[in-house]
This record gives structure tokens, C-alpha cells and sequence, in this order.
């Protein structure tokens, strides 16, 4: 796997087979099985920590996260993974019951939906079947070709909204629906990404719910763990602070530059989120479609809160933390307190249009009116936290907005094949060209091995013919 | 206008009072402005040549524009630029009989429209009616502040054109407004957006006729040229082939580091793209709301043609050189010959989803279905071109698209006040920024006007304290 003797002189060590852009979660399960398999790589990661999306903090006597932090019993990737880098999980708190906050006016529930209109709940029950076999009809890898893919890329999950629902609380359940999954509204969305994001997730059930569900269990000691004991196995592989500017391939290999300095290797796999992607300068240029896509991706918007408390004062009122609110900086909020109870806290997220009205303001207006807020829901004990922690993921220019980055009509039927299509020697991955959990942690797991299987079967391919650049990209 | 001591030691001369980013026409306008007022000024362009989106080029014994190249009779703007520039013009040609190529079948036509069912021709006409009617209440500075905004901006024009359109005569004409006039499909564009774009351009009519309408008259020797004269004015101050990579601000001025170095200067104004200007560094970082907007506005997909010929066979044929298609590459082709005749021209574009299709292929290819087409529309005496020339705007690093940052649902309601809204020192220019002629020349000139009027203000303001940059921010 040798590589011409003038390109070994680049001040980092010799050059490896697979340089992998990003040490989040998708770009370090690559580097884990890329060494399993004997391939040198480097990692290279802009920030001066690893986990991307994930982000755990000490806070009074725990840790919480700032961001990912949840793990579902049919995400099996990121179990297996955490199993065997003993990252313990417990459950979700969710006993009690529920607020939903509505035009201001608060209501407590116990079932999966609040009291809503005996309409709204028709609606919604024959919309959920609807949703579903619409989905069903996607095919994983290529949902864009779909039989009516054109049709639902047409439009937004607005236009489907007003369509299909009447009912005031049937429409309100699809606005939180997309801004919790999403950090995006309704009209931001096409509905034929929104269906493939329902496929990719095993439907709106399991995407909303905690037992059973997408927000089912949580990490003992923070999700960042997770990034941290990939990096522990990958050693001196692994480089922060070098935000990578360019990436150069030929016939002979690839050169990355970064604010540290040249890399070079033969392949290189680009696990950062597509509108990050953007922002490198690429020769060859890559194909119109690939960055044409790039600039089609937008992140979601969303701001995370943890506070912490004395006491789990709503716990002992007889509620589990949970509310949604259609108005106000918390859109949806659980407890988070940690895994033996002794430190209680609460999590909440602006999400959507409340991150985009929240962001401009200062940390202090923002803490103020989050714990108005958790003292609407929950009594005036709420207003006294011991901690408050907060984490506006659109303003980190390392995310530029999360949780995922989200399509617009239009984007995913011109646009769709060019997510994971290598250009020459560049590899994609990251969640969002995961065809499972697409915009979760095991979508990112799966994301990594996957573009690091396709690497290594190239490497595989005994002599192979140096790659015809000009016609593949 | 004084600068502290250590900014003046730069490399590029002493600190300006304002440096423009980008050489295209608003930067350069913006520059023309600044200079009539003696304040200091560097332009400042990534590329080895100015003029942006127009781009002319010598072919056989003319100069064909590869970029932007009509003046329509309202676009005073630029008609007092070009005037005072002794840019001349002349008429489009467009006697003849025109084509439309439907679904592979041609049929030729003289008035506006092309024989459509009586069905069609009923719903073109009441929906012309409508569209006005709605684009009439878009204030036109804060279009997203109108009464039905977010009714608008919930939906793609295509669902708009499926909710109000049933033939397919009509369907296809909206089809074809959108590709020409805005290089996507109906179903990338919000329907705020698009009734905007309408407002802006004085009319659908206005947008899509030659006579009287924004495709009325060329420049003899090419829509660069305006750009070129602007640079003779502004000499030594137009600094080409220096890619900003970053922009810093602080309380004393704006530190703008380039590929050739940094420049220094009080104030900035950005005149180029979103999606381009999203790809700077910024320190401070902006707002997230300005951050998320230019990864909104992704740019159009267009490919442009010119086919120089011996003959005007078209023209001899009784044509006007007009041919609209929905299939193939060429999606509206016009007579392109010089301005004294002497040298017949046929331009042609790929505009949208053909573009997608197309950039992908090579020039050759695209060469020969594109003189196909135009044996199929004239006759066989189109496949023999004695000069013939592209350009691939999609692939184009400083455009990245083309003619414009167009919006999908949901961006100009939530994201569409940072369009122009200043971030400290830093003031945004570019036609995207127009409220009239948004997308076009006469647009550019106008926006690079209002933001070098923004900055003179903020200049002439006296004893102006020093911007409290958390604040603005």
C-alpha cells in the first residue's frame, strides 16, 4: 500500500491508507474498523474534542449532555457498540404525568396523547396509517425512487398537514412531531424526506416515544463516552484542531490540508455533517449535483438547557418531566436526572422557530425565561436551580445547527443520490447518509462502517488501476 | 477616518475605510458609489477577472455573454449605469414564428402563447390574474410581513400550481416560467418566494418578454464590459485572484485576510452570494439566524450555450430563434447574433433539472445534444456551428450556480429579515439582496448603491461611538 516516495515528506508521519475527516461518531467507528482490519488512518477533527453532536459536561456532581443522548431498543448498532466499550445505559425517567402546554393553557395527561377532539384523535389514527403506508413503499437505499416519490417530494409536511387534518390539535401534534425529530418546522420540510426519515427511524411510534422508542434509555456518565473510548483505541490516530481547508486527489492519492498542516493518504472518508462539507475546497471540484446538494442541507435549529435541582420537586407532584409547549423558549422538555437519582434535573430544547427567535438573545434573558417556564409547568421551586447549563448548537461552527441536517422539497429526488456516491477517492459518511437512524447515533455508526467497508473493499482489489479522475467525478 | 497605529502595517497599503468583497457588478457599484464620496475603498475579488455573473468572451469575430446579458426596459438602474458608461444596446431579436417542443412534438406559434386548450388558456389567465393580486400586498422590503406570508411560505409553487392548474397546457407553462426565470423546478421554490420574485420583476409578463419585458435588449460587445468600465474608474483599488477565507471585527475596524494576505478597513460590505458568503470564516461568529440563512439559499442550476453559425437558416426559415422544450437539454434557446447581423448566434440554456442532468456529462456530449436539438427545432443545417461555447455555471467555484439564491419554503418568513440586516461592521450587498429586480443586473446595481449609502451614513455619522459588537451581534 505504498504511496510515491515524494509524498511521504508531509511533517505528520508517514502517509496511511485512509485519511477520515471528523472525529464524531461516524468518523471515529470508521477509524475503529479500518485498524481492526490493519488499515492505517489518521483521524482528523477541528475541534479540540471528539464526539461531534454528542457533548457531556460536568454539572453539579453528574455529567449531562448537551447534546445526543438517547438510545432505542432497535438502534442494535449503537448497543453492540456500547456494549462492548462498557458505556452503561439506564432508563429514561417517565413515570407520572404529562403537561401539554397549549396557547398557553396547560393540560396533565397520563396516555400517549393528551385529551384532544374526538376529531383530532380520528385524524391523527388514520394519519399514522397513512404515514406508515406511505413509508413502507420506500426503498432504503433509494427512496427518491419511489412510485410517488415525485409527488410527496413536491411539497412540504405543511402543504400534507393542511391537506389530510382539520383538526386544530391534530396539526399541533404534527408541528411538535417535526420540530422535536426535526428542529425544523412543517413548511422547512419535504414530505418525502420527512416519510424516509419516519422509515429510516421505524415510524413516528417509535421515533416519539421513550419506552419503546427513540428516547428509551440514556448513557451512565454521558453519550460523549462513547467518542472517548473509540479515540482511547485509536491513540495517536486521532488529531484535534485542525480544521481541514481543502482536499486534493489524483491518480496517486489524496492530500488534506488542515491549519496544522498537509495530510496524505489513498482514500478519504468525509464524516461531517454535507453542509460542512460545503465549506471545503475540493480539486478536482467535485460533480455539480454533490455540491450543489451540499448547499441543499441545512441544519435544524435547536438550543439545549439542563437545569439542576435540590429536589425532584415535579417528580414528587406526581409528574415525569415531560411537557410540550407550542409557545416559549421549551418546546419539549424530560427529566434528566442522573442515573441514581441523586442529582435531579430537567432538559428542555428550543426547537425550530423558537432557536431561531431565542438565539439572538443573551444566555441570561434565555435562563430566565426557561425557568419561567419550568415554573408554569412544574410550581416556583423550578425558578431556584443549582446549575444551569445551556448549549445553542447553531451559533457552534463546527455543527452550524442540529440536530440533523434536513431537506427541503425538491432536494432528495435531484439531488438524493449524490449523499453517498464517492467522487474519486472521497468517501461520504456522517448520520445524515445513514439508511437506518438516519440523523441519530447508530445512524452515525452505521454511517462510519459503511464508508469504511467500501474503503477497504477498494484496497482489497488486488491492483487496482489508478482511478480515471476526470470520468469518475 | 483615522485607524490605530498597528493596522497599518498590512502589506496592501494603508486601511480603507471600506473593503468590498467580490468584483461582480454590486461590489462594483458599491465601489463607484463609496469613491464619488471620496471615501477609501478596496474591492476585493476571488477570481482573475471582475464582473461576477456576467462573463463575455470572444468567439469567432464577436463577444458572447456566458453569463447575464439582457436590460429590460424598467431596469432604470441599470440603464443610467450603462448609459453613463457608453455601454450601448440593441434589440433582441425576435421576429419570427417561435417553437414550443413538447413531449418531443414542435409546434410553432406567433403571439405570446403557444395554441393551448381552450381549458388551459382559461386557467393561464385567471391565474395570471391571481398571482398579481397576491404579489400586490408583498410589502417590498419586508415581503415576509404580509397578511397570507406564512400561508405562502408553507408551500412549493408546485403545489400551488397543483392546487389551482388542472391542464396540462398550464402546468407546463409554470413549469417553464420557473426553470427559465429562476433556473429550479417548481417544486424547490417557495410560493412566497416566487410571488416576490414576480413583485421584484415588475410582473410575469415583465419577467418572461422580450419585448417590453426583461429580455428586450443586449449589449453590443458583451454585459461585462460594464463591469470592465466600472474597474477602469476604480484603478488600482480592484484587487483580483484573492479569495477571502475570513472576516474579523472588532471595536476599532475589520481585519478581511485573503489568499494574498490581510487587508484592513472600519467597515465591510459582502457583495456576493449567500451560499459564497456562508463559506467565509467570521470572528465574531454571526448570529445563527444570518449563519443558518446562507445555508438556505442555495444557488440555481443553469448551463449556457452560444452556437455561432455562417448562416441565420432560422431566421431565413421564418423563425424568431425562440424555442421553449421540456425535454433534452436546451429548455429556451434565443437568437444570439451579434448586433449588426454580421454574425448569426443561436444561446441556449440548461436550466434546473436539466442542468442536474447535463453537468454530469462532457462537454462534447452535451456540444452534440444540444446541436440535435437544434437540427430538430431548424433543420439539419444546425449541426455545423463554425464556433460553439459553454459554460457550466454549476461548476463554477465563485457561483456555484447561477442566476440566483433562491428560497424554499419556509426560509423567507423565519430567516428572511438577515438578508440585509447588518452584522456589526459587516453590510450585505448582491442581487439577492434587491428589493426591485431582485435576481438580475439592474438588481445588483441597486443593492451594491443601498449598502455603500448604508456604510457612508455610518461614516459621516460624527464622533460615531465604537460599535458594541455583543450587542449588535
Amino acid at each position: 500500500m505504498g504511496l510515491p516516495p515524494n509524498q511521504t515528506d508531509n511533517g505528520h508521519g508517514a502517509p496511511v491508507d485512509v485519511l477520515v475527516i471528523g472525529a464524531g461518531l461516524a468518523g471515529l467507528c470508521a477509524g475503529r474498523y479500518l485498524v481492526r482490519r490493519n488499515v492505517s488512518c489518521t483521524v482528523i477533527e477541528a475541534r479540540e474534542r471528539v464526539g461531534g453532536r454528542t457533548q457531556s459536561q460536568r454539572l453539579g456532581n453528574d455529567t449531562v449532555d448537551l447534546g445526543g443522548q438517547w438510545i432505542g431498543p432497535m438502534q442494535s448498532r449503537l448497543k453492540a457498540l456500547t456494549d462492548e466499550l462498557n458505556v452503561a445505559t439506564f432508563p429514561q425517567y417517565h413515570d407520572g404525568r404529562k403537561l401539554l402546554s397549549w396557547g398557553g393553557k396547560i393540560q396533565s395527561y397520563t396516555g400517549d396523547l393528551p385529551s384532544l377532539s374526538p376529531l383530532a384523535q380520528l385524524e391523527l389514527l388514520w394519519n399514522d396509517y397513512r404515514l406508515k403506508s406511505h413509508w413502507r413503499t420506500l426503498p432504503p437505499e433509494r427512496p427518491w425512487s419511489a412510485p410517488r416519490a415525485a409527488e410527496w417530494d413536491g411539497m412540504t409536511v405543511e402543504t400534507w398537514k393542511q391537506r389530510h387534518m382539520r383538526s386544530k390539535g391534530a396539526r399541533l401534534f404534527i408541528d411538535v412531531v417535526v420540530r422535536a425529530v426535526l428542529t425544523s418546522e412543517p413548511r422547512d420540510v419535504s414530505f418525502l424526506y420527512f416519510l424516509n426519515y419516519l422509515r429510516s427511524g421505524r415510524g413516528l411510534e417509535s421515533l416519539i416515544s421513550i419506552a419503546g422508542g427513540a428516547q428509551q434509555e440514556r448513557f451512565v456518565g454521558g453519550a460523549q463516552q462513547i467518542s472517548e473510548r473509540l479515540t482511547e483505541g485509536l491513540g495517536h490516530r486521532v488529531v484535534l484542531e485542525s480544521p481541514v481547508r481543502s482536499i486534493e486527489q489524483d491518480v496517486d492519492g489524496v492530500t488534506v490540508r488542515t491549519d496544522k498542516g498537509p495530510f496524505q493518504g489513498r482514500y478519504v472518508i468525509v464524516a461531517i455533517p454535507p453542509v460542512l462539507a460545503g465549506r471545503i475546497h475540493y480539486a478536482a471540484s467535485l460533480p455539480a449535483k454533490r455540491d450543489q446538494l451540499t448547499a441543499r442541507i441545512p441544519m435544524g435549529s435547536v438550543i439545549k438547557y439542563v437545569a439542576v435541582y435540590e429536589r425532584p420537586f415535579w417528580r414528587t407532584a406526581g409528574f415525569s418531566g415531560e411537557v410540550v409547549s407550542d409557545t416559549g423558549p421549551t418546546v419539549t422538555t424530560f427529566d434528566d436526572s442522573s442515573h441514581d437519582g441523586t442529582q435531579p434535573a430537567l432538559v428542555t430544547f428550543s426547537d425550530a422557530v423558537a432557536a431561531r427567535q431565542w438565539s439572538g438573545r443573551t444566555p441570561q434573558e434565555r435562563q430566565q425565561a426557561v425557568l419561567a417556564e419550568f415554573a408554569r409547568f412544574f410550581g416556583p421551586e423550578a425558578l431556584q436551580p443549582t446549575h444551569f447549563a445551556e448549549k445553542d448548537w447553531n451559533l457552534d461552527p463546527w455543527s452550524r445547527g442540529c440536530y440533523v441536517g434536513v431537506m427541503g422539497p425538491g432536494v432528495m429526488t435531484t439531488f438524493g443520490e449524490a449523499l453517498r456516491e464517492r467522487c474519486g477517492r472521497i468517501h461520504w459518511s456522517g448520520t445524515e447518509t445513514a439508511d437506518e437512524w438516519m440523523g441519530y447515533l447508530d445512524g452515525a455508526v452505521q454511517s462510519g462502517d459503511r464508508a469504511a467497508a467500501e474503503v477497504c473493499a477498494r484496497l482489497q482489489r488486488a491492483g487496482e488501476p489508478a482511478v480515471a479522475l476526470g470520468k469518475r467525478l
